[in-house]
């Protein structure tokens, strides 16, 4: 961790004084929320990379996931690696800055400088923490909407995410399917199943067991649930990766020593690592926000909205769609995805979909599998062509 | 729960005054343990159901997993419950204890009355707390197999059990095997996979983090980490189901409500049925009994004692095996069991193999599933004539 920087959420931290990029929204321009609440005002933050042509049809926005930010191709400025998706944002890279207007935003309720428990509220000049409402995929989307008015951008080029990301692509297309060209939601679904719950309802209890918890006014008592947020941390990784992908990282291979201690130290290397994940994990992440964000992605039902029936979000949608899955993904299964492809189908959609062979788990979106290259290079280039946008080599 | 019992760890509760009968070896009689020390005095806490034969040729020794106990078959002493395999022992149940004699221990690292972390240590006059050595399976397996030589039995008819209970079958296999005429292990593995010590790993952090575990010592300061044990029970409780069997108990189907509450309220029925079993599980379970137990099964590695080739462990073995595993069942994959059935092949074992249809997951060896009560049966009566036993009719 880079020690130059405040704490996330110190006084000139990043939740709510962020080195990225601002808009504020302010009382003229409130965000209804799907609970009912009336925000105002709330900030976004956000990263661009490449530059917006003159007819600004070239711009990208790229979704984030439950642990992500808008750091997605540059230094991150709290942990001091690099950006999350450097694999498939750059100059060169499938979704190419030399060609595309990238943009991502921190999602309301985060902790990276958008408005979230984390970030100061005005009213009070204290930190949100439970008072802010509870927020929704929708909610993330109809922020991120205003945000690419405020760019003065009519249609988006594409939208591309993973996971919750991909959640967030999803709700772009049944809520603003006239603003988005092309689609791109990997390893996803459009529903958040009853085991996804379970796993996330054991990462917000251990949270809330944390007496540093202090009910969520944490921040202000100087305090901070780093064992609670550790241990769903620790749990939720274990979720993004696949049985297999862990047997071959760590098997029962023991850690620094060759044989069992007969104590309850971290024996196995996977143990040590995933009390790495944990504590590394509460120095970039709030605990708050960890409840909001994942709170949200339990409420997304995107049929919902729509009588039970998936079909219909996506009714007569001219957006063009590229589905991706992950053969060992058991968080979001390829069979959530297919559920996706068989309601685009039947809205009429132009979807293809790709199940990508890998052990890798769920984790794969945010690793460099070739296959995942290259059919992300592939559908855009086709759709960029079919959008009359001009593509840099990428030989 | 029974409120005429004291709690499982007060002076006169379970863990340390079990009501099941108990053997105590004395110190001409210790315990070689496998982390090296000499355990002695300790105690067994057991019950049986059936009558030994003259013979004492119709022991069925089951063995327990993880959160279970002795009490197979009567009602518990703590929750006032059934029995945990009522449907599997009892008379006319495939474990027939018109014909059986059932035999049941508590195991070592238990809170049942078996010498464990919430028993008194007669040296201290205190709770063990974790002045108890580090457990294995091969530990508990070696004092079943004192019991079974003070219950003056040569050799059991069969030895049984699910998840950690099979463990203990296969290492009974190994360590003993002369001393069993049939093995059924079910829904087990010959070693706990890298997932799996993962999943233990959050649990134990969990209970860790809990203030109230204050460094174990938590009987002797008058408190009990609820919290952190519940979190851990909820994460575990998780990977006992399936996903399918999740969503068809569950769904997304809320709880007592018509529509979201948009709070941290357990909206969701599973989120309910998650805190309950955290909350009853801490009023019959003690917290370091769980670091102990998953511990155990966290080292359990079979082939590693026979220089890692499984097969060396039932070389010449002449026990027959009926290996059951169910085909939901993502904790102890099929796979598993496979590899089992491999090595005992390859050892010239007599094996039979079921992989049992059903999405019940993991606890489906708890639960009554058809094929499991019948695959249990036809084993049993044909291991029963081919030891020459007497079986009663079950019609």
């Amino acid at each position: 961790m880079s020690t130059v920087v405040p704490p996330l959420t110190a006084a000139g931290g990043e939740a709510t004084n962020p080195s990225s990029k601002t808009i504020v929204f302010a009382a003229d321009a409130p965000l209804q929320m799907e609970c009912g609440v009336i925000l105002a005002p709330f900030t976004i933050a956000y990263q661009t990379y490449g530059v917006l042509n003159a007819e600004r049809s070239n711009a990208v926005l790229v979704c984030h996931a439950l642990t992500g930010d808008q750091h997605v191709s540059n230094t991150h400025p709290v942990t001091g690696k690099p950006g999350w998706w450097e694999t498939m944002v750059g100059p060169g890279r499938p979704i190419d800055t030399n060609s595309f207007f990238v943009i991502c935003s921190n999602v309301l309720g985060g902790c990276m400088g958008t408005t979230g428990p984390a970030a100061v509220n005005p009213a009070t000049g204290k930190a949100f923490g439970l008072e802010m409402p509870i927020v929704t995929i929708k909610d993330m989307v109809r922020a991120q909407s205003m945000l690419i008015d405020h760019l003065g951008i009519d249609q988006l080029f594409c939208v591309a995410g993973g996971s919750m990301g991909g959640m967030q692509v999803l709700q772009w297309a049944a809520s603003y399917p006239d603003r988005i060209f092309a689609a791109l939601p990997i390893a996803t679904a459009a529903r958040h199943s009853s085991q996804n719950i379970a796993f996330h309802e054991v990462g917000r209890q251990a949270v809330m067991a944390d007496p540093n918890w202090r009910g969520g006014r944490y921040l202000e008592e100087g305090t901070r649930p780093e064992k609670g947020l550790a241990v769903a941390r620790m749990a939720a990784h274990i979720t993004y990766m696949s049985d297999d992908s862990l047997h071959r990282k760590f098997g029962r291979k023991l850690q620094e020593r060759s044989a069992p201690t007969f104590s309850f130290d971290a024996d196995f290397q996977v143990e040590s690592y995933l009390r790495h994940q944990g504590s590394t994990f509460v120095e970039r992440f709030d605990a708050n926000s960890y409840l909001y964000v994942t709170r949200a992605m339990d409420y997304f039902d995107l049929a919902a909205d729509y009588g039970g029936l998936l079909a219909k979000a996506f009714r007569s949608i001219k957006t063009r769609f590229c589905v991706v899955s992950f053969n060992s993904d058991w968080l979001f299964p390829t069979t959530e995805s297919r559920a996706i492809v068989h309601a685009l189908n039947a809205g009429g959609a132009s979807v293809s979909f790709v199940e990508i062979d890998t052990n890798k788990g769920h984790d794969a979106f945010l690793l460099d599998i070739p296959d995942l290259i290259s059919t992300t290079r592939g559908f855009l280039d086709s759709a960029a062509r079919a959008r009359g946008l001009k593509v840099a080599d990428a030989s």
